[in-house]
């Protein structure tokens, strides 16, 4: 991916804005600085919330949320985070749900400490892209029709603004993580970071490494996965998975570009396939439990036999930040919602209308060309998701390696934490990783944080994750 | 299988045993009921523990525990229980550590109650078969060289001489259940009892049903699986993956009945393979945390960060267990090594010198046999288990039912425990039944107490697994 000659206007603007970040006045900005969020517990760092127009003319803006860190924030470098969807809430998700410093209290009123924030080895940004995602807003409504291209497009542009605002970060080691379909936002945004710093006279983005779990990578790889994990994982039966294999021809589907067409038969066969899943299962984590329905919930209650835990996981917390985000004093606390948006607060948005064929897009050339300029690349996954499995992901992994001709540097093995093995790695030269995290969902983060932290804090090292505990 | 023609003077001898149950007086041997257990907590429900003599000339015994039901014993089946290996205790097993009455307490010096034990429902009785596995014990050293045909007809002899013992029990309803290896040693002995009622004037076994979890049923189709399931959930790496289905031909294995002679290169990927998976997974639950080694267990215990616990389930029971058992008042308490045997008490046998070639012997036609008689067959997996996992079985269910071209009654579909999915399962015909058990181990009673348990009732019950709670 190459600049493109009609990007060229957008790069000088880019330039421009940076240009004056030198002479900035270092500190975050005082109108973004948030004083406390309703129910918080207390604590010493401080957190930015607000928007960034990305397109005056448009008025179209993003929001993000910014959680420095814990300790020694002026030492720790900056850890970009996006959701993927496309169209999920980066703020809802990784940072109220996952990696950030808070989560949401079980009633729905405060908020609760994660003692596995990400925030305790980096500064941490999370940002609802593109617009229509979250609070992130244009007054145009054509600009909710999108795809790849303009989300990374418009993400530079925010980068480029935010990094003037916050002037004390800009010259940071900045890493980019996120997850799921971020596994396309993250490399093309890195590829635009990376082709701004080639034709950059003076700032350039400091990029140092991407991380990106349970990622989007190669549709037709990742399709075939996902199937194949509900077989092995007991979700689907023998049967359908022999009619699958007959008649679903993922691949052909995705060299055509043409994500919708599949043939009668194998449609056929994928709705049979979710009557076998069934409705109460999280696909997203096959071994946890889901939240329960209200009326199964009401039953339970009277037999004493509700739970909100699973596996020591909070499965209910999704419903509790619907709320708390949707309260009116949480939305004045971190400057959102400035402009009374005519829907509530969702996690995944609504009114997007995201290029479907844009998923059919093969990120492996993204990141050979990523990892070519000397950039570190971890690929992580999660072993207990069915959406975007560990076996789809480690075959990209192990493609992209043959591709760029880069010999096994540590061959695959269990790695630890807290003396147990907490999921298996393989690195292929110095630069590419590949690791699961066991007993992991799609949002890592959320299900394993001990796990998921000292797999960010082994990233942002550079070293490999541990042998032995 | 049928009644071969040597076999004749056992069935005259387990006739003429038999003969004698309908006149005996009713109720337990005063010898064999146990006072009470070291540390035992009070329960309302009698246990009893000895020996049945199933060759007085060799000096042959085997070494049974029983638990009557918690409340109406006297109107509840009889549930025999048998573990695996071969050569493993299903007193140890089965009773101490899965779905019996108590586990042990975590000093390892008493026991505590099981909330979920499976005689809520049945009177349970476990037995340590063959002999030289655990108490069980021969005065004749070549004994313990057997296979699967001697221990089949020792514990036909067993049965009619416990049921003597046990006149009250003779003819309530008999279900035979076990796990692992007992793959072959419960269809075995299920065609046994029903060889021997064929021909039987008097008394007949009043067999109902079978139900073996994660059991060794086609050798071929299991290890296959074995290795695909390590692969499918990221234990091993896609190399190895690619080279073992090159490679290592399991088919041809067995039907060479040649289980030892593997090819070079496959026997090389195999032992790359160990190294991959490390020594710190348990391959019975590829999730579940294992009991800390001791060197680590003091570093992390300095640390404070060592735990027994992992899923809510203790992880070091089996330590616990192997202790309680070789303390001499535990012994005398449950009437156990009358012989004082040369050896501790060990979970699994150091003695026993089982044909290896039995291993290779294909359940099918034995299950196939079954079900013609008119019994009841389920098959259950644990689907965390990469040792005899899911895929295999429900495989080999789906042929079975195919040979005997049962059609499917309920398609597979999810099965729900405490309003959450426990499992999914499929239904062919009337008598085959395949489910699996989310988030267990190969010992699924003992990582998935209530959900095994509720599988357990429903069987014993007849009726299929709910559809929706």
């Amino acid at each position: 991916m190459d600049v493109q000659p009609k990007l060229q206007r957008w790069l000088c603007l880019v330039m421009y804005i940076l240009f004056g970040i030198a002479v900035q006045i270092s500190g975050g900005p005082a109108e973004d600085l948030i004083d406390r969020l309703p129910g918080q517990p207390k604590v010493n760092f401080k957190q930015y919330a607000g928007y960034i127009t990305v397109d005056e003319h448009a008025g179209r803006a993003l929001f993000y949320y910014f959680a420095e860190a814990e300790d020694d924030s002026d030492s720790k470098p900056v850890a970009l985070w996006l959701n993927g969807g496309p169209g999920c809430s980066s703020v809802g998700g990784g940072a109220f749900t996952e990696l950030g410093p808070f989560y949401p209290r079980d009633d729905g009123h405060g908020l609760r400490k994660n003692l596995q924030s990400w925030n305790k080895v980096s500064n941490l940004l999370f940002v609802e892209s593109p617009a229509g995602v979250g609070w992130s807003y244009s007054n145009t409504t054509s600009d909710y029709t999108c795809g790849d291209e303009s989300t990374a497009r418009n993400m530079l542009v925010f980068l480029s603004k935010w990094f003037k605002r916050f002037p004390e970060y800009a010259s940071r080691d900045l890493f980019l993580t996120g997850e799921s379909y971020a596994g396309h936002y993250i490399p093309q945004l890195a590829n635009k970071l990376l082709n701004y710093n080639k034709v950059a006279k003076r700032y350039k983005f400091n990029l140092k490494g991407i991380s990106i779990g349970n990622p989007l990578l190669s549709l037709n790889v990742d399709t075939a996965a996902s199937y194949e994990f509900l077989w092995s994982h007991g979700l689907i039966s023998d049967e359908s998975n022999i009619a699958i294999l007959k008649s679903c021809k993922f691949d052909k589907r995705i060299k055509n570009v043409d994500v919708i067409d599949i043939s009668k038969e194998c449609d056929d066969i994928l709705k049979q396939v979710e009557q076998e899943i069934g409705d109460y299962v999280n696909e997203y984590d096959v071994i946890l439990d889901v939240c329960p329905p209200s009326l199964i919930e009401q039953e339970l209650r009277l037999r004493k036999k509700v739970s909100h835990m699973s596996l020591g996981v909070d499965v209910c917390m999704t419903s509790e930040r619907q709320f708390y985000f949707n309260l009116p004093n949480v939305q004045k606390a971190l400057h959102a919602n400035r402009t009374n948006l005519p829907y509530d607060w969702s996690m995944c948005s609504n009114v997007l209308n995201y290029s479907g064929y844009d998923e059919g897009i093969d990120i492996l050339p993204v990141l050979k060309d990523i990892i070519q300029q000397g950039i570190r690349v971890w690929i992580f996954s999660g072993d207990q998701d069915s959406v975007v499995p560990l076996m789809g992901s480690r075959t990209n992994v192990r493609n992209l390696a043959n591709d760029l001709k880069m010999s096994v540097k540590v061959p695959y093995r269990a790695w630890y934490h807290e003396g147990q093995v907490a999921g298996w790695t393989t690195v292929y030269g110095d630069l590419l990783t590949f690791a699961t995290v066991r007993g992991a969902s799609h949002m890592v983060p959320y299900s394993q944080p001990a796990r998921a932290l000292h797999l960010f804090r082994t990233f942002l090292s550079g070293k490999d994750l541990p042998d032995q505990q």
